[in-house]
């Protein structure tokens, strides 16, 4: 796997990452603790599609490239929790019947099979427009800086990024190459991964050859929890995954096509890739390594 | 009714109306001219939906605010073809199955009969989310003023807006009284008119206090549209319609609460006041009562 975090975990960032991940979940229940007249139903399915079970891994990864773990950036916990928006909006919605008709997500029944079809639908609107408030009312003295974030965010959902990847994904693989399963990887993880880090980046102030490596870095990891995400689904339990898994049977993804053996390997070489990335971007690769430690089961890239 | 352009209509408007619908439906054509690699089905649904026949009330009202009917301003029409994917994306997300499912919009079928229910969801996510890139893209070089349409665009959206409104459409008017059946048409017409009069009176440049009057002109006449909307969907053919129509038989809708008489007086109501406010607010009102005219059916406000 190449980066040295992984033989030997760090407590202290252990702790640090544990803390920041509760600063970002109370962030995403203050968001979304609405008052009436807001309806209830809508309320409730917002609520329990946002704060279900999660590692709150993009928005962690934007804390890591804006801040590291030294401190709690209010700010960098704001981006974090538009992307978090737009990510749980996305599984609202693949997982609707009409998509991959899942039946459980982040380890409870999924948000259309509590609150219905239509009131799910609304939730995942809801939030991916709610994100775009959360950016352009940012504590940004700089406007401009609210408004590029803006950019980036609606580059990774729209028809280049998210939405494209899941009609891609609702077509099928239709050429059934390698080629064409890692491009849809990209569109459905890769994108958001990058625009987390990349707006991680501008926070952070790196210029656009620094900004160039993060995004590389957060294309290959993005890349590796695609591919570790489909390894999860053809091996572990649905209670290990928290979700619907076998799901991808038949499917002409990365896994199946490589074979789960080469699917690892290939998996540790995007992970070593993303950190020579990080390394080259000059950000502290320490806090990104403990995530990646964490993240990542040894029975997957071991 | 109360203005005044209603009985001698302006042939002069009426084609200036013409030139300015010719060019929003220019401009969002040339918005969904998607190249590859933009997946093939997605950027079909886009376009139906989008590029339906439709007399662009939302995109007029904003030119009219903004500049009136003396030119074409590239930027009003901008920030006209945002607030029409909005509307378009909530058109497509109220006809789904789940939903009000309707077997015609635009005088066509709705885009999920033609794309199916998974792409017409993503064409729908799509276009709300290109709107905040048109907006956030704007050629104004102040950010600050593109951010703050972007903040009213959000906030017409979400759990306060059409969403809200979507959300209590398919619970039902559970009170079963006209207040809680208009709150319903504030918010599934009223707060994006009222959004799209505001961001034309910020594009002109209009004072806080003139601005209200501009929210409140929107109110009212968005009301209108709702009612006569609900009027039409009692009366009318669907091939006048052009959309499914008898789908309110048996809801708490203002019109089945009134009664048809008195609806169509209420609405002759809502369009005084509307016309009342946009006096105050120092705009030339002679465009708007044209459009106002060629919209409302004298069978509907007679």
């Amino acid at each position: 796997m190449g980066a040295q975090g992984l033989t030997s975990p760090d407590l202290n960032s252990d702790d640090a990452l544990n803390a920041l991940r509760a600063a970002i979940g109370a962030n995403l229940s203050a968001a979304v603790d609405l008052p009436p007249p807001v309806p209830m139903s809508l309320r409730s399915a917002v609520s329990y599609a946002l704060l279900g079970p999660s590692k709150r891994v993009r928005p962690v990864i934007v804390h890591l490239i804006a801040v590291g773990l030294s401190k709690i950036d209010p700010v960098a916990i704001q981006v974090g929790a538009a992307v978090e928006m737009v990510h749980t909006a996305s599984l609202i919605l693949d997982d609707l019947p009409c998509m991959d008709d899942a039946a459980t997500r982040r380890q409870r029944p999924t948000t259309h099979r509590v609150y219905g079809e239509a009131t799910a639908i609304l939730a995942s609107i809801a939030l991916l427009n709610r994100a775009f408030g959360v950016l352009a009312a940012l504590d940004i003295p700089d406007p401009s800086i609210r408004l590029r974030l803006i950019e980036i965010l609606e580059n990774s959902v729209g028809w280049h990024g998210l939405v494209a990847g899941q009609e891609l994904d609702i077509l099928g693989n239709v050429d059934g190459d390698r080629a064409s399963a890692e491009h849809l990887n990209w569109l459905k993880t890769g994108v958001l991964f990058c625009a987390a880090a990349e707006m991680g980046g501008i926070l952070r102030g790196l210029e656009a050859d620094k900004l160039a490596h993060v995004r590389d870095f957060a294309r290959e990891l993005g890349l590796a929890f695609q591919m570790a995400d489909d390894i999860i689904d053809r091996t572990a339990t649905q209670q290990d995954a928290g979700k619907d898994v076998g799901k991808d049977a038949g499917k002409s993804n990365v896994v199946n096509l490589l074979g789960l053996e080469a699917s690892k390997q290939a998996c540790a070489e995007h992970l070593g890739r993303a950190d020579n990335s990080l390394v080259l971007s000059g950000i502290d690769p320490a806090p990104v390594r403990a995530l990646i430690n964490r993240h990542f089961n040894p029975s997957i890239t071991a």
